[in-house]
């Protein structure tokens, strides 16, 4: 099997489906380096009650632990949604080398949709694509709040 | 004592120092619920080697995990430097009332230096303050800059 960004989204697609399963906003993360997979999250906000739990900030730290070091260079994370300031800020401050993004976020989305955070002249520039499995990844997010309106 | 602005960025002050202390660069952050302390934290990027360890997201992990939810509304940050774009972005999340910084961040800096990340219309709009105790925040980044240039 070829491993492009589409093999990558699949998996962080998967992720988003466990997020949804725990009632949590379906977001799925995954960081690769090279062709490996080195850490793989999902959307814990309210299960953790924590601000940061983000499927990509809960990705960047479990491959900060693997590479032991907060440098993630080299390294490129792919997530389902258009990132939220906070998880555009910490892929750069990773210096993480790109970012491959699934579906847009109008409301919230700092990859072009609100604003581009990655165009700022920060002391590190990362390279974004959007719009892989951008369908799938959307449907995903559509269904979980039709079924939220559907409960209420 | 009045149990204002300045009184609060005394304190985290004295966790920026506690920074310098281990090496790592000087800025603190405390959060703020009413007239109380909640929690306080300084940076420790390079010990824990994580990517997210900035005083302000470690303060806000302690205020989260005090108060058992990912809502911090009410709260106020002090930080002694202005924030990053992870932090700026954490802090939006966190839905805080108002965030406090001490010294400017030309290089880094998203409260009004490199850009007003607080100005874009997000969710939820913070309130910003600058300039509070400025030279003895920006002079304890500064000695602790000349030390780590005469070790080298």
């Amino acid at each position: 099997m070829i491993k492009d960004d589409a093999y990558f989204m699949a998996i962080a697609l998967k992720e988003a489906k466990k997020a949804a399963l725990h009632d949590e906003v379906p977001v799925g993360a995954v960081i690769v380096l090279g062709d490996k997979v080195i850490s793989k999250a999902y959307n814990k906000r309210v299960e953790k009650e924590q601000t940061h739990a983000h499927a990509e900030m809960l990705a960047i730290q479990k491959a900060n632990k693997k590479l032991n070091s907060w440098r993630l260079e080299d390294c490129k994370l792919y997530v389902t949604l258009e990132p939220c300031p906070m998880c555009a800020g910490a892929i750069i401050q990773s210096r993480m080398k790109t970012v491959v993004y699934g579906a847009k976020d109008p409301k919230g989305g700092v990859a072009g949709s609100i604003m581009n955070l990655f165009d700022i002249k920060f002391n590190h520039q990362v390279e974004v694509i959007g719009g892989i499995l951008e369908e799938a990844c959307s449907n995903e997010l559509k269904s979980f709040f039709k079924q939220l309106r559907n409960k209420s």
